[in-house]
């Protein structure tokens, strides 16, 4: 391949220029093999911040990125292969209940997680609240898990996408997180380099999402979207809103055990929306459905059947995990102190805002979430019992039940919830949940 | 002083805020230690390219790059101390001749300069065509050859301006050289770090200039001149047009040759209308003339009486130069080859371009420039008896007579030489060499 100097490159991005194949390759590969000096990465990624990037380039980013380390091979093992990503928000706890009831309903689900930072929770740290679990397998475990029970979820293994932890890394002390090409590369470079035929995304916008407008929610969806297409695979972008927790339940324990709920049939309304909505998508990306409502039969039926929880109790299994969580779920950590908040004297109407933002704070005041990534977690804290907008509420309506370890924090926590939640004396209006659907 | 993290300064800046004066001091202090890794320097460097500083952000920025290291203080000395700098270009021997002059008229002229890169040269490297001259001086002996001759010409010592040299070194590999707030801090904080009472800017635009537009070197003159008076400092900057070459000689023996003959009363036109006209605007701003009418009386003087060339003299000795090139200039590197080009043929009318950019390539062909930092110089070599613009031209006329030591370079550089001169029938309208003067 041809070899650059970096300054040229970065130089051309900072004057709006659009980058070659051939040298968004040597930037992805250099950062990655060090060629390519943290200092001027860091430029160019500032560059790219203010200039941008065309779908083309976005698409070359992708592929450079994900072919700087293994790319998973899953075209001999029989079946749709196909995952979900989420853009992440509070109480949003759908992998767990969409993976084993997809796999219920007969596709593969091979999915890598991340872990948890600031006020959203990661999947792998909610698998973790399950004793002995294990979300560190080989590409090997993970291939042969998948084979045998139909859905694997782990961790990201470090030969995949070395590229985008190196970069990762550097924008998050460079403030060049919150750029759309750039997100929308280190996403689909780790879900491309998972073997999968087609892919389903949750990007959410509001207060607890980590994109706060509809309109850059819409543009990171469509760049996803367009640069699957580029790499031949079928993605589909399902956009929800996340201005009050998903659920009824936000905390890792909490969520298990919320998740296990829904794969019984007694999910939350909200909760189970979305997740229907991103099964019955991979389901039809998958060919097992012609639509959603052909999905929706299947879905009823693996769980109502118990076979969706059945693969969440094989899942457990096959990762080490003690699957008696399903019937018990005081096998999970358990809080100390439960603190029923309520609602007070004066409190009228109808819930009008629980901001998940807030809420996601009160769960790292409880030490439920993480400031830094090397900032260890309480699986056991959280919040439950949510109320939910648009409730009516009355003096004494129950708010949230909070799950501590710790009186001082319990307090702090219970400060933000009250100040989370509003009230008004006539119902909002109701937001839908669910909104454009990019394809 | 406050602490922060680096990238909440980064983000600031990339949304187009202003920095507080704190922030910018824990920048500036933060390259010189190593505590605001470079990875987050360049990412601020590109994000100041792209949304600018405010003069009074330049001025913070300037004063806390000053303060990176040692400020000499001169205060002790007798008499005005006033420095000029240039932005550089093609031919461009102003300080030469200005500083010896000045020191004639009666300032004390404190010059720390830099070193040719590219296409424009150094003054450093044209005084080390002095056989024995030494640029490293350690300030105590700049000081005292200084206090005795009037002025003295030397290379930044290590201690100054640290903060500058990091980000100068960081800016070149990382796009982020040409703008403006980052440009005006890196020159004043060096000149301020002099010691200097006051200061005269030549900044100079067009083809062999840094700045290749006007609106740019205007701009880097008002936040000179801005940040100058932010300092307490009066500064004078004197746009000036550098289109065709300065004299009519490039190259540093060359240069210092035309030099010394500028003090004997013998300079082209062009190159002592720009050291006067800079060399006034620092006597009047060290109190020395009222107009420039009453310095270009005093400056006549030193040049008529040999003062000016005594001065030289004298700079030489103190600085362990051999100060008998001044009535031999046989003393200096001296060229193999001469190669005398002139008009071919069909030549006729007046010479309507002299691209400096290409006299500037045409030197470095020769081996006479420098294209990275450590590149050894060839000081023999260059251009001499440079025609210049409007002047008529025949078949036979001398264009040029190249110095050469090496036949293939000395072909390479006739090529460049020729594509740089070019003839029309009509003479080219006249360009003020001298515009705009900002203060």
């Amino acid at each position: 391949m041809s070899s650059f100097f970096p300054q040229d490159i970065i130089i051309k991005k900072r004057d709006g220029g659009a980058l070659t194949r051939d040298e968004i390759t040597f930037f992805a590969r250099g950062v990655a093999d060090g060629s390519f000096a943290d200092y001027q990465a860091t430029a160019l990624l500032m560059a790219i911040f203010w200039r941008g990037m065309t779908p083309q380039e976005t698409a070359w980013l992708t592929d450079a990125m994900l072919h700087s380390g293994e790319v998973i091979d899953l075209r001999d093992l029989p079946g749709a292969k196909v995952d979900k990503h989420s853009t992440g928000g509070v109480g949003d706890k759908v992998s767990l209940i969409l993976a084993p009831l997809a796999a219920a309903c007969g596709l593969k689900v091979p999915m890598m997680s991340g872990r948890g930072l600031g006020h959203t929770g990661g999947t792998l740290d909610k698998l973790e609240a399950i004793p002995g679990f294990r979300v560190q397998l080989t590409v090997p475990e993970f291939r042969a898990i998948l084979q045998q029970t139909g859905l694997a979820m782990i961790g990201q293994t470090p030969q995949v996408v070395p590229a985008d932890r190196k970069l990762y890394s550097l924008r998050d002390v460079t403030g060049t997180v919150e750029c759309i090409p750039l997100i929308c590369a280190s996403i689909m470079s780790k879900k491309l380099a998972e073997g999968i035929d087609s892919l389903v995304l949750d990007v959410k916008f509001g207060r607890g999402a980590f994109m706060k407008r509809k309109e850059d929610a819409l543009a990171l969806a469509r760049a996803m979207v367009e640069t699957g297409r580029a790499a031949g695979k079928p993605v589909r972008a399902q956009l929800t809103a996340m201005n009050q927790p998903l659920g009824r339940a936000a905390g890792h324990t909490l969520e298990v055990i919320e998740s296990i709920e829904c794969l019984k049939g007694r999910g939350p309304a909200d909760l189970m929306a979305v997740t229907f909505a991103l099964t019955g998508h991979m389901l039809i990306l998958g060919g097992l459905a012609r639509d959603l409502a052909e999905a929706q039969l299947k879905m009823d039926a693996a769980i109502a059947d118990g076979s969706a929880l059945q693969k969440f109790r094989a899942m457990c299994t096959a990762q080490g995990g003690d699957a008696r969580v399903v019937d018990d779920y005081t096998i999970l950590p358990t809080a100390k102190i439960r603190v029923a908040i309520k609602a007070p004297a004066g409190a009228t109407g109808f819930v009008s805002e629980v901001d998940a933002l807030k809420c996601g704070h009160a769960i790292m005041a409880l030490g439920g979430g993480r400031a830094a990534v090397t900032d260890k977690i309480d699986h056991a804290v959280g919040l439950a019992d949510l109320i939910k907008l648009g409730e009516p509420v009355a003096p004494g309506t129950l708010l949230c039940t909070l799950h501590a370890n710790d009186e001082a924090r319990a307090a702090r926590a219970e400060a933000l919830v009250r100040e989370a939640i509003r009230f008004s004396p006539t119902p909002p209006a109701p937001e839908a949940l669910l909104q454009e659907l990019i394809e």
